[in-house]
């Protein structure tokens, strides 16, 4: 597109049908010749990722509008944070939506297809830690990865953990859920060689400062290669997780 | 003494050498009579801890004194932040004075008898630690308990700590120290039966905030049976410690 | 479990059944053979105390669910965070569930018996830190100690406190809340020989901060013998306050 | 002054010297006749405070430079946060400068003289706290009030209060200092009836934070009649408690 | 009453009906004989404030037992914090209840008599703190002041300040209360000579933190005389107003 | 007003009515003679700004009597943070009321006309943030500005930015709205040579703590030109904006 | 330069030299070509600003280096938190540098000439702000404004404020600058109609939390028309003053 | 090792030499024969990584012994944190020491040999943070990655980011480095296709808190796959970049 109107820009000069003064005035003004929409799209092209709706904030008319603009390409797209009531209102709009409710997902259109090779690991301390953990397992398999879940394996009864080792340590990438203490994101670092994820969750209550302690927990991991991300963003963490998988 | 001076108003009450109103103002006003003089004593008598100098923020002059009105008493004396150069002239001027220079411990007066039936584990994640876990452990040895001390265990090589876990499992109560992500206290805290004292240290930079981090982790630790003490407290974790075992 | 599995693969070894390396390769990857199953099952079997589970964020649904599976082992369950509604919900289904509402605390089965020798005093400054305290008292009840309560004895009327010092005093171990100022804590820890647990609370307004005014007087209490746990945290209190008591 | 200059305008009109528009525009353009003036010397005429310098940031020929020109007045001048080099400078130049060097206060001229019939009291929790408490003590006494000291009554061995109960209730204002946990001033709240300031200090480490435990403590106050002011505001605390024993 | 068993003891010592050291026993552990419970009755009788029932997470039935227990003495009775719900309750079943709903504050019983001579004055800078200075209002009408109202009068228009100055400058005791930027305490307190006790809210949004901004403003007011009471604390700077202006 | 006062007290002086003492004393204690009044009006006739009612926390009695009262002077009045229902409530008393729904503002009167020759540019990153760029957006209309809008171009999509920089690089002045990171003030102040107001708003979740992280991050801005405003404040960015706008 | 270099690629595309698709990757790749670096020269050109170097954590030889290199474009340096030392290092290396010691400024080459119709008011609390009002000051002054310096008239003394009323009204654009409660910028903001750049300062101690105490006050400011720069940004709060005052 | 001396047990088994109960007792506790040694130094051998000295509190002496330890193995050691004191001081002792001075770090023995097929970009914002980001860089090559340096792009000069597009673009991995707002790495997430890891730096002064605003900014980033470490951990951010650079 912007590539295409260049070109026609260019041979309008070849053409002399303008002059080099106009040419490089609409170079320069018209946004469609600039080298940057290229590059996104090149992007977009080169990640196929899909198009992603942050529901939080937007009524389900707003949403509903969103993905039906985001469809007429074709392309899958997946809506976080989506309140049932969001999610029922959608559905009756657009048939192929389908509601991941403990995701609190809504995935239009087919999820992309995993690789078999490889896997993300998502690896949570409790079970009250799965909404986001789900958020992340359902942002991964839409976006074209194979997920395994390790759940409820948190350091208070670490021998939990060891009988997953196998399974953590087989992942190309590691997603690490935890709030309160955070611990466990330090311990698997610890234990595997592949890039772990940490994923703070909002889970505790009084000095957790609505997940502040796991942040700070992850953010001072004392092993190796672990990185951060925000606070309950299960989507955020799929993501990255989702650009080192297929690499 | 408090106890004294009531028999000797009631005993004046008996003999009718002074009446019941000048004996009750006596009472009420003259706070050697008051119950809580006795009570502290007793206190003091029952635990039997020797009398504690914080040197931060006093100087060697002073420190010196308040050490030599406690040798009055012939009782033990541990004094705890005390630099080198405090040390240095504490020492000249108290000859029984023994300096611990990685605790920055002083101590007059031999250590308190240890029981030798039951010990206090002094559990660390870093090699920077060492400071306040020798604090902790100089701190018991003067209160009279059997430390033995598993330092440098962290959780980022968590093996370390699984080669240790027999002393630390043998331990009446365990005092576990750690910085940055503090996680240590909370895999310990999964693995013994005991009380878990747990000790964070400011050794961090950044997000740690000088000891926040561990501090956050601690408290929100999702093992059972863990409690927490101010940051770089050695002292506090092992008087609470000693308070435990010898019961 | 993990011991009869070991065995077996042993006795195969032995029998030449399978050979050294695959019976090495077992040991590594099957968990059932890990040392850590052991260890864990001997610390539950150790300290004896029931199954908890933290209602908050669990549906009701879910609690019934995992009580149904914690009492295939006959054991004495308890909940903590129920609400009123959860608690009709689980009773309806479950027959010896008892519900405490103050302490919002829900307890399947009987409360193991406490030793009369000694008990855990929970001392409180306000009435309003009430559903803390017998958050900690349940607790503490249901893990078998006698628990003796002091409530309302906040410092601003500090008499209230010196009149019911015996019963602190003749504590084996005091479990104190506070919120606001928690400068209970304090005052408590400078008056009894025994191990002080100091659970701060999130009862207060403005700069209280949820709580973290009294958290940070606590960990900063200038009396010995003095440990924290989270805010509002009575379980962890009183978990901690048990496995003292039952030493 | 500003009252002369607007009575020479007045008598300029009623001598028809000036139109009442001319008066007009000087009353209002000429600050010199603004009733602010006016309404800050009379406050300055009735509270008699001296001068007061903040050393701190200032170097020694600024503030003896802000001396001599306060001295004019023959006013008495008191200079906080001086250390002792600075305290040396001005010493030399100044030769009625007196030196308090724990509160690193210097005060040149007479002190104001102090009614017998009522006095203020300064309560602190600990040694450490005396700078603080001693800026307190030495800015009262220079503003012309009898101050009691009570030093190193900390909550942590109450009957060290209780032993100094009958000069902090005969005070007509107390001042409570303290640090780490900052509870002594909760204490005394309730146990006297007058006004109670409490003043943080920063004596404590850790989760001190600087004196923000003790500051948010005193906030949170659970006794009546407590106000509070900055952290080591000594001179701040001794000026609202002069304000009041003066009343 | 304290007192009244006291003398019981004493007498039967002199009696010889007890030996004197029954009498100690008796002294020291039996709580009614204690000084403490005389000084308490002395403090409430020398300041004779009414009974405060503070009632944010109390029920409607508590907050009406206590009012009936307090009710047995014929005092005056204060409840804050209280909802128009809870307030209709209570008022169907105490009669001489009033309830300020503005100030959310509930009086049992007649305001005690104002002196005349002096007042407090209570300044607001906007219509939004008004809850919080009616509360302050209330409280100190009802301990027996004369209050004069001088509402929103911020300082983004110091004019209206001006216009109240004599007003506010004739009070015995200034209460300034402020939220967002908390800049009228310093204001005020530069033109007054009485104490100002600077009472911060929770007014405000975004970066005002909940009452934060102006509580820190306040705290490090560059005026001096100001001293500082929590966020939202009307009745807390009413009561030390009350104890001044009583002086 | 204050000046007609004025003079007739400076004539009667001139008329010897009253004496230059008694004109003094009405000059300093009558506040309507202050020169204040006169220079607050002076400011509210060279601004012209209409009045604004802040209507948080407010009732629609109230916000109605309000504007009724401003209404008087014929001036239009703006009123921010106005729920569907307050303005529902509102326009039936008020008939010119006219209520924009996304910006939650109600402005009753005509809005003052724009100058053609100048505009703001409000930038934001995000649809989210749209309800707070509006209420800068209808602000700065009320006011007499000319608004340009270029919303929902983001950094992580850069070249959204750069398709309307000639309408950002044409305003004369910049209102840069962001949540989250807020780093899209930072980039558009490196772009534009006129001022740039930043906005933070409360967009995002996690560690953004409610907008502190975009707060911060426009604090921090590397690019020069850049001041900042309260978190969500599109009111007094729009004020400041239109000020400058005006010049 | 850039736009040089894009109409020799049209040229060569008009006289055929290279083909459409040549120039269209030229355009793309060759960053000369890119419409930014004209912007961003365009932006320089417009603004007229002089370089300005921030010294602090730079060396006095990277200083000097840079110093020269800007120099061979023959424009006016400005750099800021230069420290004497590294002052007299340059000096010695650049004739023309100019050290403005309080400001910490070193200045190389003729200030820009200032137009006589308009000035920067400069407002400051107290004595101890100086520093980051001179840098502010010198800064102005650099770019071609000229200053008006209102120092040390602080809220807690408002009659100074209101001696340099004309002064402060009569600027195109009002600098505040004040630490601790940092109210200046409130009462400031409330008495002009012209914009005002609040300063806050790190001035203060204990609660004032390094200007934190400032920055929330001015944030939020309950005057209109109010902005915010960073703590001891007095460059900043300079550089935008200066873009108003040149409209 | 470990697996050695399981598989003498074993033999030892299937000898009959020692029977399975001594068996099954010496592989529980027997550490060498623990998995979790194995599983240790297999990660070791597989990631390959030197190991790594983290210099800051640790004296030269120590970390010269430590050196020599790891160096028995033949290892390549990195020391990060490292003063040019120490370094100088460790040089003397160990030959083949490698001090890089901006970067602060020490490595003894050759760098791992760089893949050529794929590098880091790192990618600052300013000079300052240069350190930071050098550490980053030295740890990468040691680690045997090819870096390329994208240095001083900041946003407010936007253009030169864009001048190193294709470099940062082509990169498999790209860390970005950033203080004051961190606004960098959501410019740059949004530009690129890689994993993204930002690296908050301490530069900047006032409200930046010593890197919080970077922190802050970086975590809640707009741009999909960004991921965060600790603020100035240039040496994790590294090793993170490496794992991935690995793959």
């Amino acid at each position: 597109m912007g590539q295409d109107k260049m070109i026609d820009i260019l041979k309008a000069v070849q053409r002399h049908d303008i002059d080099v003064d106009t040419a490089r005035q609409k170079l320069v003004t018209n946004k469609e010749a600039l080298p940057f929409a290229d590059l996104d799209l090149e992007r977009q092209q080169r990640t196929g990722y899909p198009e992603t709706v942050f529901g939080e904030g937007k009524t389900a008319e707003q949403i509903t509008a969103i993905i039906e603009k985001f469809r007429e390409n074709e392309q899958v797209v997946l809506c976080t944070r989506i309140s049932p009531e969001k999610a029922h209102y959608v559905s009756q709009k657009i048939a192929q939506a389908k509601y991941y409710q403990t995701a609190r997902c809504l995935v239009i259109g087919d999820k992309m297809t995993a690789s078999p090779d490889s896997y993300i690991a998502i690896v949570s301390a409790g079970t009250s830690d799965i909404p986001i953990t789900e958020e992340a397992a359902v942002t991964a398999e839409t976006f074209g990865n194979r997920v395994e879940r390790v759940y409820d394996v948190g350091v208070a009864g670490i021998h939990r953990l060891f009988e997953h080792l196998d399974v953590i340590r087989g992942a190309k990438v590691v997603i690490v859920a935890a709030g309160m203490d955070g611990a466990l994101a330090s311990v698997v670092g610890g234990l595997v060689a592949s890039p772990v994820i940490a994923l703070p969750t909002s889970i505790g209550y009084g000095s957790s400062f609505n997940g502040l302690s796991a942040l700070l927990t992850m953010l001072n991991s004392c092993a190796e290669g672990v990185t951060v991300v925000n606070i309950d963003n299960g989507f955020g963490a799929a993501y990255s997780a989702s650009v080192i998988n297929h690499m």
